[in-house]
């Protein structure tokens, strides 16, 4: 099997850091094949804008963003960058997401990996997309830190819905690319050690037991059952309405 | 009364453009104030990165995000840029966010406006959150428009889920920071003219007629009712528990 591991954490030591390795060791250790796009590392620039299109402008007056796309992927003159991401998505079985929850949410730098790499016209169409989409029969899934404790992800709760909910954007473009994707794993109270609430011996304790869960959980993910997403067989009247 | 449209396009003839000039000319009329944060125009960077904290770092040896963040607002020493953002927000009564939903959230360049601009230590605290948040007093909303109509944003619609659901996210950040949140304000069916599938006529008469509703809701904010969300008193145990 192919992995790949989208990471994003701006500090190389981070505790993200160590589950991406924890990841990487584990397939690696299975024979399983890893490659790490280390979003920080590389710079990327998450900002979807003219300039990145501005070698081969298609409209020229006004910067329509999807004519652009669209036009690159067509004429094979997407950025490099990009391009390389989707070849390694394309190379890949399972990609994993692996980040912190900033504001309820990836870090800006990932959310702009889905605007600029999912390209309009070339891995999505009206017709491709959702259980028909491109990435079709490739797992995806989010791996996810938190400072709050698991517990306060609860409907109503201090951290604001379950981290299904919180995730359900992110989660449903995977599902509109055509993934097979499944619940997103938590990782709760994964703070600064000068933060935490616990005592240093149990803290220690804590970051060790979460490597080790990560290990089992990776160890046995071909068994997990993917969340569950309406397709084209589902809806009526060209997606508009759900079938009763 | 004081308004804050954060507007984000890359394209200043944009749909968004035009909404968030109906704004400003509605507000304007009826004597109250505007200010524009045009992220796109300004520059503004997204990625929360170590460079930001640069001339001033507590921790030297490794990034500690929120450690920087603490001590940059203790110590006046935030890029200025944010300090600007900051300001803007302090001086509003209304905050209202105008972008595009790209992959069912907002674009990195705004996602990357809530990682940088509500810091730590310093705009929220443990004890300054939620219900008794900064920003306590002022009302935020998300104007958004999509490419879908409104009527795919449904529970497992096409869109993905009601916009309330995808935009879950980034409304309950706006609740932690004190902010009394409006339901997101959805415009649907606005794309490129080439790519609708509206006559001419039609899609001119709709995007007049969206403009039209805009103003309309504008001059009647007030009397909307916001979203529900808990808050202190209606959390056990330090905010891990919901009270039954």
């Amino acid at each position: 099997m192919n992995v790949l591991i989208v990471y994003c954490h701006p500090e190389p030591t981070s505790f993200n850091s160590t589950l991406k390795d924890t990841a990487k060791e584990t397939f690696e250790a299975d024979g399983h094949c890893v490659e790490i796009s280390d979003l920080y590392a590389q710079g990327f620039d998450p900002v979807e804008k003219e300039e990145h299109y501005s070698h081969n402008r298609i409209e020229k007056d006004r910067f329509d963003l999807l004519s652009e796309q669209r036009n690159a992927y067509m004429t094979d003159s997407l950025p490099k960058e990009i391009k390389k991401e989707i070849q390694k998505i394309e190379w890949c079985d399972l990609l994993i997401f692996q980040f912190p929850l900033w504001w309820h949410q990836q870090p800006a730098i990932l959310k702009g990996w889905f605007d600029r790499v999912f390209v309009s016209g070339g891995l999505y169409t009206s017709t491709m997309r959702y259980d028909k989409g491109y990435f079709k029969g490739k797992k995806a899934i989010c791996s996810v830190t938190s400072g709050a404790p698991v517990t306060t992800f609860t409907k109503n709760g201090r951290g604001g819905e379950s981290i299904e909910v919180l995730l359900r954007s992110m989660n449903f473009s995977l599902h509109y690319m055509g993934f097979t994707v499944l619940p997103p794993y938590l990782f709760g109270e994964i703070q600064n050690k000068d933060y935490t609430y616990m005592q240093p011996d149990d803290f220690t304790s804590h970051l060790k037991e979460s490597i080790n869960k990560w290990e089992d959980y990776l160890q046995n993910i071909h068994q997990v059952e993917p969340l569950s997403f309406c397709g084209w067989n589902d809806w009526d009247n060209n997606g508009m309405e759900r079938k009763v």
